[in-house]
């Protein structure tokens, strides 16, 4: 047999024992947030039909689905002609029913006009999945990733949106960041602004030019906003909206008088006021909220708040966002159902708290103890001392005898095993056990019962 | 848009919260086992290079894989003639090179060979991940679900399988299960008998017979082993193996004595024996023990220790198995390493404690407390509150304002939520609050500080 080293397909990762430890912590510290929100788990299923997800993501999305080769003899149903031209793009839908989930939302979506019966709504329902996509791999872009959502559907109250950023809050400030931003914004100030300057059209124009800001400034900003047909005039009047300053309260009162002449202007100022209503009772932990009204991501899509997070502390793109989309469930045929929803980007969360040591140790702790002995007669004393050490909740391992001391102790360090019990001749003999705090280097000689009341503690 | 109602593929499933909080009772406590045993989890990606599946599983095996196609123009690369003679067969390997995980035990190997270097061996590891099979879907057998395995591989020791044993018993006690029974046997016993025969060759043959015992007794198999080649003489020998009686120790005494001409047939007693003597330390919990030479299941597989776990509770084929494999990471290249493995089959595990009513309370409950207003007003009063019971960790929602007190109350026991909080204009003027145990019915009139030391105890 070929001894060519086995790899994984190009995008996708092994995640070894220490780092799945790291996922674990990050993924059960906001599930658990997700559920004190009463946010409930599903899962759906990996694949999907073809259907469900084509048409879902745009002529670029689609391409990036991985699509499942019919089982059996597949070419048996296969269209002629496309065969023949080898024509890929039409052969695909008759060789292939089923595709890799691409997101969480449309699954969601299907799932939500699928189970309508049964689920009781307002539903908040939390998932975190793999999905995959074909995108080209580079750094930080895999084929394969987790992601990690909370969704409400059914339910139009701006609570909603509050308890995002609370829930945002918690979970960051429970995986250790210190200083984090959550800005906000709202699609209706968007089409507000480009209602005034009647380019009610251009909603994608405006924003797509100022969510540049950062990027190019506001020179940049001007001569995209000329290149894409905005007039010196229209320029003049939305300025001073792009450049906004001040508290969110003054900025607020800022958009309230610039967009007085737009209804829908007005309801995304009414919104964002009754967001921060609803959070003033509650003081965020570590989070600065933000409004930030060149904030546009998913505008398409988008219908009312928008989100984005952003650590201070580390050079990062976004690790989180989301916002309110009407008509969630329309692409399956019921329609008028709102939704709202944010989403963790666990894998940029997992480099920031890497680069900033921010995992606890508890959280990636494993064995905590590791007996070592040298033959059967110690196998056999240390046996019941491992039970008593499992049966107090302690995970625990007895190496196998033969194996030399310092291939015990290795073992031990490589897998950071913080305390070590020797069990040789004389320790059987005196009962005083010999444990070793594998970092410190102390050792001391003690009771088999001394060394649990010890390890409990 | 057409609104036929949307559906997940044949084989699949999505899984509401109740089945989520079902499901993740049994991982969470599988996975704490086998933490304290050592065992740490890692995984693999969903996809694997089709080369590292192929020829893993049989022939038939390799047609339940399921094949993902090539992102792109996967014809350009596609070859003419299987195209031309729709071959599908063929064609396959020129249009797919990627496939979805079929079971965890060959990512494993795959995952030990590529990262043999950073591995400290032995290495302990568990995996509880979906695998997808392109089986014809029936009651109880999916195309899409989850394995649960734990293997070590670097060790012969048998005190592994002695605590494959204890992890059987302790995972399966602490989800409920009051009486089950794990079977152990040895594929050097089977060997063994075969040996004594001089039928070295029919091992399997006279497996596959004798493995039918449960089913078509004693009678049925003696017609079986006549059918497969075997003599009235073999029979007369095999008889007494095959119907063996008593304690696992007198089992034991007559195998030796059965099998004294048989170097591998001792040898496999001589295993089963140590096992059985490092459990001595360790009385098992709820589990019975029973060496049953009649288990072969996938021998073709394992050379050592063969185990199966049956529970006695209700009629359900097995919750559990696995056995010693030698030269696990042969497939790949790497010679010599042995590795020893047990699973979980978590749907049927289900499926028993769901028909044994197992599930507890506390590990499908969800949201706590439900507080229930009439309008902003009282919105406004139950904010404070609500953030003090979710700070004191107490999952906790607040119905948004607008919604009729039956719709709310609807939602509350939809949701299986225990208490509610009414808050009215009485409740605001007066500061009593109305809790009601939603179960009991019972109501009370609390302040918010009182109701807090309530759901907190």
């Amino acid at each position: 047999m070929a001894s060519v080293k086995p790899s994984v397909p190009k995008g996708t990762r092994d995640f070894s024992p220490a780092e799945m430890a790291k996922r674990n912590f990050i993924f059960d510290t906001i599930k658990s947030v997700f559920r004190k929100y009463g946010y409930q788990q599903i899962e759906t299923p990996s694949m999907e039909n073809l259907s469900t997800l084509t048409g879902k993501y745009g002529d670029e999305g689609d391409k990036l689905i991985f699509k499942v080769l019919n089982s059996g003899d597949f070419l048996s149903k296969a269209n002629d002609q496309y065969l023949t031209e080898k024509n890929s793009n039409l052969l695909t839908a008759s060789i292939s029913e089923k595709a890799l989930r691409y997101d969480l939302t449309v699954p969601f979506a299907r799932y939500v006009v699928q189970h309508q019966n049964e689920i009781t709504f307002p539903f908040k329902r939390f998932q975190v999945q793999p999905v995959w996509r074909a995108d080209r791999p580079q750094r930080g872009r895999y084929r394969e990733f987790y992601q990690c959502d909370a969704d409400v559907v059914g339910s139009t109250s701006l609570l909603n949106e509050a308890e995002f950023v609370q829930i945002y809050d918690e979970a960051l400030s429970k995986l250790g960041l210190k200083d984090f931003t959550i800005k906000i914004n709202n699609r209706k100030i968007l089409s507000g602004v480009a209602e005034v300057i009647d380019k009610g059209d251009s909603i994608i124009d405006l924003t797509v030019a100022i969510d540049k800001l950062d990027k190019i400034g506001l020179d940049g900003v001007i001569k995209e906003l000329l290149d894409r047909g905005f007039t010196q005039a229209d320029i003049d009047r939305i300025k001073p909206v792009i450049l906004l300053q001040g508290t969110n309260g003054e900025k607020l009162a800022s958009l309230r008088s610039a967009l007085q002449a737009s209804t829908v202007g007005l309801q995304g100022c009414y919104e964002l006021e009754t967001v921060f209503r609803y959070l003033q009772y509650t003081p965020l932990k570590r989070a600065t909220l933000e409004l930030d009204i060149t904030l546009a991501r998913g505008l398409n899509y988008y219908t009312g708040a928008i989100f984005e997070v952003k650590t201070n502390e580390v050079a990062m793109g976004s690790i989180g966002g989301g916002g309110r989309y009407d008509d969630l469930t329309g692409m399956f045929g019921l329609k008028g159902l709102t939704g709202a929803g944010i989403s963790f980007g666990a894998d940029r969360i997992y480099d920031v708290l890497e680069e900033l040591n921010l995992f606890p140790a508890s959280a990636v702790a494993g064995t905590k103890v590791l007996i070592i002995c040298f033959d059967e007669a110690g196998e056999a004393y240390a046996l019941p001392l491992l039970q008593k050490l499992r049966n107090s909740n302690i995970s625990a391992e007895l190496y196998p005898a033969g194996a030399k001391i310092k291939k015990q102790m290795d073992y031990a360090n490589n897998k950071q095993i913080p305390f070590t019990i020797l069990i040789g001749s004389d320790e059987m003999q005196s009962g005083l056990l010999t444990l070793k705090n594998m970092e410190s280097g102390e050792q001391e000689k003690l009771t088999g019962e001394d060394i649990l009341a010890k390890l409990i503690a």
